[in-house]
């Protein structure tokens, strides 16, 4: 585990280091994003590649690639992605 | 502090790279727009040309060009539009 | 990193450009805006002439000049306001 | 790309030129407020004097002056408040 | 493009001539409060001396001072607090 | 137009005054805090010491220390929390 | 006016004392978030490790990691957590 000297893993650190990895993204109106992080910026957009698009819990669509807009992200995770 | 290289492809990276391209956009309230994307800002209000208003799934109507909000958009996907 | 030359129309240009043309403003709450477009400024804040205001479908009245506040902007479309 | 000379009348001039008119304000919630427009700010806080208070289409009170917050404010309309 | 002068009372100024004096605040949520305005700021949040908290009409409540923060506030008229 | 001296007692100077005082405060969604108030900062986030947990009117829990968001914050009570 | 000399505890500082300890986390939407702190950020975005995912009061999931956005977080209590 690397050391935090002391304000800890910032989220944007946790973002970089989930890039080119699978996670699942979930937003508001019980909507979720699975599928590869290609990027993301200081507002949280995040860009996800190959992502299944699941509403109340199913899998509804699937996207090559989807630009998810910050401001309806309830959270962002890594592990849950794979 | 473990430091990640790559940031990833920014989300107006992103949306710089379907200019001009077919996108779906879904916004809050169970609407989408389907259409090519003929402009954006930093803050995702979107251009679209010849768009389809699409409401609770069915296509309500046309626009030659419509300008959608940024506050209100869910997502933005580059591929499903096609 | 591919960069693309073209950032496309601005959403403000594509609100000057309809100045003094007939616009449709969708606004949240089922309503919307369909009238010339006086100005507008940055926060997307319209102001619309002769402007017939439209609630659940049904034009509920006419105002000879309607300010109306970006926050609530859902789209504006320039064409099918002719 | 085609530049556009007229900015076309600006919301906060718009608000100027309506000092000390009737107008009639549109806020979320089925609220409105009606009377004259005593000044505003550039979050379009307005001050109102004699302003009835409009809730569900009725008159509820009446207000010898009323701050309204900008916020929640969904239209002015200079005209409609004569 | 004619200019005017008087940009009317600012809100601030309203706040301000209203200090020490009894307010009626309305905020979201059916919720009211009636009392003395002790301070406000920048944001519009407001603190009262002696404020009846009324909800859904009825008073049901009284606080020696109360800190209402502006983001909910709807509106806020120093005459009707009297 | 009269100007007025006084601005009264700014908001964050009321929380300062009420620092290691016991505060009552509601958040959005019928919920309430009653501790003694630790610490805030400019946004109105606030850091509450032994505080109870009030949902719908009833004590569900008590923190031992709490770091209540801003955002959600509708009052803050310095004297109802004695 | 009297002057009050301490601010308390900071919000950030809460947090900064809480890196590495037990959670609990508490989102909009009746979900909630109890694991190790790793991280935040100054608009209390928030790393959790090993964190339960609750909903309605039942645990549904367990991240290795997860990113909180801090638009939704109503509280955070580091007692709690434990």
């Amino acid at each position: 585990m690397a050391t935090y000297p002391n304000t800890g893993l910032k989220p944007l650190e946790a973002l970089r280091a989930s890039t080119e990895k699978n996670v699942l993204v979930d937003v508001k109106g019980r909507r979720g994003y699975s599928g590869t992080l290609e990027g993301y910026d200081v507002y949280m957009n995040l860009v996800l590649r190959n992502a299944n698009e699941i509403i109340n819990g199913e899998v509804k669509g699937v996207h090559n690639r989807i630009l998810v807009r910050g401001d309806n992200v309830i959270f962002v995770s890594p592990s849950s992605g794979d």
